[in-house]
């Protein structure tokens, strides 16, 4: 079943590569308009699922992820309609040169052809990935989550007719609604139909596409993410930005794991770090020098400042999405890179401080998809970061890194035009 | 083993990712020098091998591919004098941006940090890609051919002692001697410690690439390549294009495969064509079509003309890697793209024409690594088309398509500067 996909998925990909950019934003905003004027059967479909999920025990952060609601739908097609007032990239000519033998050589942006995305609960993304995917030419075969598919299925349907009504192939979205786990497994083994992999998800399923999928994965989602808070650092202006780092949306990849201190500004720093962010309801693992600072004498010795915890085997390693903040004392700029390149998983990594010698040798030394110079690492997020759009973060080295947009969504091809020109 | 070999090898990246160009370049030309002053024990090494390969029966193509000459390893001191010679794309910047908050965004380009080369017999691949890797601040871990494996050593103590002498990490070129196979198995699932998998070498070993890597592969390599001979085309002009397409080197993955002859000049120009082309020592599959044109009439009937053959079936999708032709009449630019579509690896096809608007429609609707107009399809050549170098040619379709130089070697990082800012 799949491979007969795959083959739809192909044909549909060379009409769709060569559609002109005004019929993809057509789909687009008919898409939109779908989702305001069939909401009802939508959420009707939605509403069996949630109910399915209630009596499955679902965790009510899975429910909220999997409930739409009329203001996510509107939700969905305003995105879409932005999406739509993009520049489309497909077609960008770029790297044009005239070589010394004459011919003349340039480089044309082109879809990259079948996307195959795996995603959990959040309905939305079926609508997202196939907006992202009409608007750059990709064709995309979703799998979502199984205790979604009634929404999904309802949600593509219309995305069908969003299709077909402005005359492109409606097997340009294709929807995987066989709840077995084995066709995620066929899906990643269909390499000559399928030449991208995205899961959007947790760690472990990035893991499982990486270890399992023949195709090329855009592996990421897992940030391990660090400021260091250098002795230069105007610590009044770099509260707000650890308490935004860590603070503002603790889940996601790019909140903040652990802060690295200067040691020169650690006794009068960290205690405001607790104090402030404490507040909030942050807890603190802090290593011993860390945890030294932030005690007090007790009646049987040192006691540990309220929410603050001495740091375990592994504390600096973890992923935390959620209020939890790693602490760790450095004795300088060298000892937080070190700790930075062992700890971090290359996602996003900041530098607190007022030394334009320091600024240059972060920048320099620390290899991570975002570098960050006085500013919180929630930044990595391809709106924010001007994209406009954003189909996954990647933190691998190929292709893309960081936040992955409507470009990140092509590749090229050579042009090279002569006058009946020969090698010699 | 090869474990231990990763972590060498991901310390020696972070250094040489952050090493200068002056430093790199160094490195590459002691090792020019290397080659031209110890050339004698390479070349006894390199005796070894031949005559263990004799021993062992292999064919005089592969003895001549696994054979060092002093004029051979002078040629090799010679590349890597003019690699050195070539811009460092690393530290580059671009995609500069002052975004609506006020941070200043940029990208800057960075080695891609680890790469596994898996190739064949030819002992010049070590340096070639040695070199390459260097220049490019990546760290290498080379496993040649089974049959080169005392060249290879020799060469890799070359390469060893060049970057001691230049203060650079001796890991940073790390070379697998053991012969077993299973070791290219373990290598390709070393993706804790290796970015990228380059086989270098035919089909069958991309395949085994794609097929085992648990590591992202650049695959390429083979190309059933494809010229179409348009009504429009200055046939006098096209013939030395389909001649040197084909003669040239038909053993590389750029020669001719296939030529698509327009049906209103079949007539005319098949027959120049076999007779040109025949003189070469080309032998030709034909198409229904096109046997018909190249055909006479015989006592029992009509009779195919010399070194013409009907087309079997199978013989569109084979990449001749010889001096063998297949033809095929076809009728119009329409059936030239759908042929093009269903046989072409991906890899180069051009057409020769003088119609302006089928020159935009097969740019457009061919996507193809290399896509020619009115040229040899033997131009897909890093060198030939301004890369100065290639370690690979991608018929893949991410991170990079076509030849891939020092460029296609590095990755980039996110650099975001700002003011203290947070996320609102």
């Amino acid at each position: 079943m799949l491979t007969e996909m795959g083959l739809h998925a192909k044909q549909a990909a060379r009409w769709l590569g060569r559609t002109h950019s005004e019929q993809k934003n057509a789909a687009l905003m008919r898409l939109a308009d779908l989702l305001e004027t069939s909401m009802q059967g939508v959420l009707e479909s939605n509403g069996q699922d949630v109910a399915d999920g209630i009596r499955n025990g679902l965790s009510p952060a899975m429910l909220d992820r999997l409930t739409l609601t009329p203001a996510r739908m509107r939700g969905m097609a305003t995105d879409l309609r932005s999406v739509a007032g993009l520049p489309d990239p497909v077609g960008e000519t770029f790297d044009e040169s005239r070589l010394p033998n004459g011919l003349r050589v340039h480089k044309q942006r082109v879809p990259l052809g079948v996307l195959g995305v795996i995603y959990e609960s959040r309905p939305n993304v079926t609508i997202d990935v196939a907006g992202l995917a009409i608007k750059t030419g990709n064709v995309a075969i979703l799998r979502g989550g199984s205790e979604t598919v009634r929404s999904n299925q309802a949600l593509t349907a219309l995305v069908h007719q969003s299709l077909a009504d402005s005359g492109l192939p409606v097997k340009a979205v294709q929807f995987i609604a066989d709840p077995d786990r084995a066709r995620v497994l066929e899906l990643m083994q269909l390499h000559e139909y399928v030449d991208l992999i995205i899961p959007r998800g947790g760690a472990g399923l990035h893991q499982f596409c990486r270890e399992n999928s023949k195709i090329p994965v855009i592996t990421g989602g897992i940030g391990i993410c660090h400021l260091f808070v250098d002795a230069s650092a105007d610590l009044q202006a770099a509260l707000p930005v650890i308490h935004n780092a860590k603070v503002q949306r603790p889940t996601v990849c790019n909140a903040l794991d652990t802060v690295l201190v200067h040691q020169s500004i650690a006794e009068q720093f960290l205690p405001v770090v607790v104090e402030s962010l404490g507040q909030a309801g942050v807890t603190f693992r802090a290593d011993e020098c860390a945890a030294e600072i932030l005690s007090f004498p007790g009646e049987q010795g040192p006691k540990l400042m309220d929410r603050v915890y001495q740091a375990g085997s592994g504390d600096f390693d973890t992923e935390w999405l959620s209020l939890v903040l790693g602490i760790k004392v450095v004795s300088g700029l060298d000892e937080a890179i070190e700790h930075i390149a062992a700890h971090s998983t290359g996602h996003s990594d900041g530098i607190l401080t007022g030394d334009p010698m320091h600024i240059a040798r972060f920048i320099a030394e620390v290899d991570s998809a975002a570098v960050y110079v006085n500013a919180s690492t929630r930044f990595t997020d391809g709106a924010q970061l001007g994209l406009g759009a954003e189909v996954a973060i990647s933190t691998q080295r190929l292709h893309v890194r960081g936040p992955m947009g409507l470009r990140e969504l092509t590749t090229y091809k050579w042009v090279i035009q002569g006058n009946y020109d020969i090698r010699i």
